[in-house]
């Protein structure tokens, strides 16, 4: 091929504290060739970076091309960051203080590379590929550790003016509420992430409820309340789990409904590793108290409240999906 | 001049339960000729529409020039509205539902009519003429007897996608809290309204807690605590007074917070019966509960959070500039 036109493939990257997923995706955002490393943050940058270039040149020789035949490269990253300079400014967990990741990847693959918040690249791949599909004006909300989430208008990535919008987990849900990671109270993420719910249904247990978690705790031999945990004591009916779950429910439904009544969004993708997990049915209930709290009760149901679709490809698609937006 | 051009002067109508203003407004912003009348809206949607066509009337005459030299016209309306169809879908303060209003407005004055929230429209005046002159993505928010909102980004009114965005105070900040106009609880309205304002305070009374509010009340003759009475009662040093406003700022500063953490604004524009009675001091507190909130405290100080300065011509001014980005 050899000239590098705007419709040529393009390489999305994914890249966590734990793993660097890389994919060629093609103009029609089909995924034709993908690579994956573990990210060793402690290794330090250099050696991150080092690791991201040969992931990216591992999916391009997947997808059977040379680097010559790709459009340009954007990465979805920990943040916060800035994608007009293209400069991580702080990722604490993967140890990063103003890493300049956009240039020293593209000095060294020699093409554009972009680079944005992770979550916020989830969200625009759900919305041009995923669940979002035709949609145009979208929130995205990532249920994990922490919260994320993402917003998409007039089917564009919705920035902020410093750049840190969509910081949905840091909506006050309950003033002098719990202590949330980022020091304050009452956080969204201090009531209805992964952690929030571990801090919860822990407690319970140390105050003598019954519960099946310490049970399967031990069969497993961890300490820490996974997902899949959840899921696992939930299904079998553990009341102090089904009680957590529960809470945290309302609290997305009244986080999902001020979102609504504050931007009117055509719909609201829910994600994150809490939301696989324990599967479709984990919507019904934060619907059932969204659509309560809706001010506009006109065509309120119209308002689509929907699982995220894309699971692990969505940060690879959604990064593929970003770099075509910067490069046009 | 004869044939309708799109830089002659429009019309801005500020129509609301008790009265209509409308204003003739040149490209540049400035109003050349006023007019005002009462609405009496128990009269009937006939008789308040004639009202309206015979105040844009007065106010071109006012302003020296025909109807023909108006460009176009819009309205800022109590809602829930559709822009789009120019109908007032319900205004209980009007006693309406479904009326064509800019399609009556339309045949009566033979020139383009639009309509939108009067919220809205004071966002958009304000934004464009006002204390958000040449920023392009902010928020108004306006406490009276209920806290309502608009929503500016990249210079234009988002509307949302069913045309209901902005209602701030509907997001809820305090589950199972108060409960609010709405028949919900918890809402951002049911916290600092003025109306919760004097709940508050009533209650305090009620249980003997110290006031001036009953002395002036009845030198006042009158039986609500308007704002201009909670003005006059803070000035003196009224405690119950003191207390119950500074919870109400407190609620404010958390609502900014929400709002800026989610779609990262400029400005955050404060404006509103009770913002205006109480004076840009009532911004301190306000200020520094949002600013401590917000989750990215890089540049937190940037992001100005200002008092609104169009005061009663925001509405006519507002009405104005969208008639314009309408015709446009």
């Amino acid at each position: 091929m050899g000239s590098k036109r705007l419709n040529n493939p393009v390489v999305g990257v994914d890249m966590g504290g734990t793993k660097i997923l890389a994919g060629v995706v093609t103009e029609e955002g089909n995924i034709i060739g993908m690579a994956k490393r573990a990210t060793k943050p402690a290794d330090g940058a250099d050696k991150v970076i080092e690791r991201i270039v040969r992931t990216v040149q591992d999916a391009v020789a997947n997808a059977k091309l040379k680097l010559d035949d790709i459009a340009g490269i954007a990465s979805g990253t920990p943040g916060p960051l800035d994608p007009d300079s293209g400069i991580v400014i702080s990722a604490p967990n993967l140890g990063w203080d103003n890493v300049p990741l956009a240039k020293l990847l593209s000095r060294a693959l020699d093409m554009p590379v972009f680079i944005e918040n992770d979550v916020n690249i989830g969200t625009l791949g759900e919305a041009a590929l995923g669940a979002g599909k035709g949609v145009k004006d979208l929130i995205g909300i990532f249920v994990g550790t922490g919260i994320g989430g993402g917003i998409i208008l007039d089917g564009m990535l919705w920035q902020g003016w410093r750049k840190t919008a969509g910081e949905v987990g840091h909506m006050i849900l309950l003033p002098e509420g719990p202590l949330c990671g980022c020091g304050r109270r009452g956080c969204a993420e201090s009531l209805a992430s992964r952690t929030a719910i571990e801090r919860d249904i822990l407690a319970g247990i140390a105050l003598g409820r019954e519960s099946l978690v310490p049970e399967i705790l031990k069969r497993e031999d961890k300490t820490r309340l996974t997902s899949g945990i959840l899921a696992e004591a939930l299904k079998k009916g553990d009341p102090l789990v089904g009680e957590v779950i529960g809470r945290t429910q309302y609290y997305l439904g009244l986080l999902v409904a001020s979102i609504v009544n504050f931007i009117d969004p055509e719909m609201v993708i829910l994600g994150g590793g809490v939301v696989v997990a324990l599967g479709d049915d984990f919507l019904v209930p934060i619907r059932r108290v969204a659509y309560q709290y809706f001010i506009n009760q006109r065509n309120a149901k119209d308002v689509k409240i929907v699982p995220a679709k894309l699971g692990d490809n969505a940060g690879v698609l959604g990064a593929a999906v970003y770099a075509r937006q910067r490069l046009a």
